[in-house]
């Protein structure tokens, strides 16, 4: 095997804590609790009609815009449009988890770190500055236009840095998101997070508890 | 007129000392110094290849190495293919002009930064490590599938942060790289390198000496 040469991690819920951030960015609008929760179970459901065809590829903004929509007609809240488009915008600025920047700071000297996310390169650059990540390149989604768990989306962040799948290691909080990227051909490093997956169902190539254990030799 | 949110920037002249950089390369390979010149000459020639439609989109290592074959073949040098292979990714390890790390890291406090190069993804990847580029981002040639000067590469460049043309502003040693990031709604600032050109030719929105006058208010 060749050693790992780039670490891609996985965003919502990995690096960030999407939860804690959209609840306190929700209650700003006077918008209940429970309005974060209901705008993520729309996440896959929205997804999924790109991965199914159904849609052409359009952008996580656009996709959480749709989301939001539904759900506000659910609770049957009449936010005005322009409340709308901020709130989809909050979605890049959301904090990471305690030991994010430290271990990426720390990982970024021996390895090549990039988020392979489902969100954009906007999205992506916005929430970075904005939470301090140290990221070499924005791979991901829009880098091969399709969405996660598609192999496509892997292969591409792979690709892109000129290595080989199995000089890439994919890090998240999500078996779902490890059994695909393994599938796809690149290694595994499994982190649990308390609104996330909080135990390992595969047998992953790392198991850690921390970004800063992945740094630690 | 917008405010400009994001910042691009050339890489090969402007950004780095590809000539001084590269001399130094190809003397390690015992390689006369008018290697260098004239393996930079191939570079318009193999782009244009691409921008003609005659050869579908390739990256830059491999547009290097038809030029750099071509030239040992003019020079008749018999380079084993271990050593032009290495010399490829030496375009990898350039070294930044002075003012470089100081302006890009001031600059980045308030503006979004990306090199818009025809160097591909992995390139400007590794180039950054090497320099110590802080970009956000890497855009350019490889997001577009397309080379310099075609319009596609500044657009879907801006396109890619989701900010308007004129929000948008292409810094250059290139008056020529200007014209056509000018002709595709971007603004323009100009930096004379000793190598490149070192005289403005267009009406530009900021002529400037360094990167540390862009970062000035």
């Amino acid at each position: 095997m060749h050693p790992v040469k780039a670490l891609l991690f996985d965003v919502f819920g990995t690096t960030v804590d999407w939860r804690g951030s959209m609840i306190r960015h929700c209650r700003r609008f006077g918008l209940p609790d429970e309005t974060a929760d209901l705008w993520r179970a729309q996440y896959q459901p929205q997804l999924e009609t790109v991965r199914s065809g159904q849609r052409p590829w359009v952008n996580l903004d656009v996709l959480h815009r749709i989301g939001l929509d539904l759900v506000l007609a659910e609770l049957d809240i009449p936010l005005p449009d322009r409340y709308r488009t901020t709130l989809v915008r909050a979605w890049h600025r959301l904090d990471p988890w305690p030991d994010v920047v430290d271990g990426l700071t720390a990982l970024k000297r021996t390895h090549i770190i990039a988020p392979c996310s489902n969100g954009h390169i906007a999205q992506s650059v916005n929430l970075a500055r904005y939470a301090g990540l140290p990221w070499d390149a924005i791979l991901g989604a829009e880098i091969a236009r399709a969405y996660k768990p598609d192999p496509r989306v892997y292969r591409a962040s792979a690709d892109a840095l000129g290595l080989d799948y199995d000089e890439v290691c994919m890090v998240a909080a999500h078996n779902a998101d490890l059994e695909a990227a393994r599938e796809a051909g690149l290694r595994t490093a499994f982190v649990p997070r308390p609104t996330e997956d909080t135990e390992p169902t595969g047998d992953w190539d790392r198991v850690v508890p921390s970004f800063l254990e992945l740094a630690a030799p």
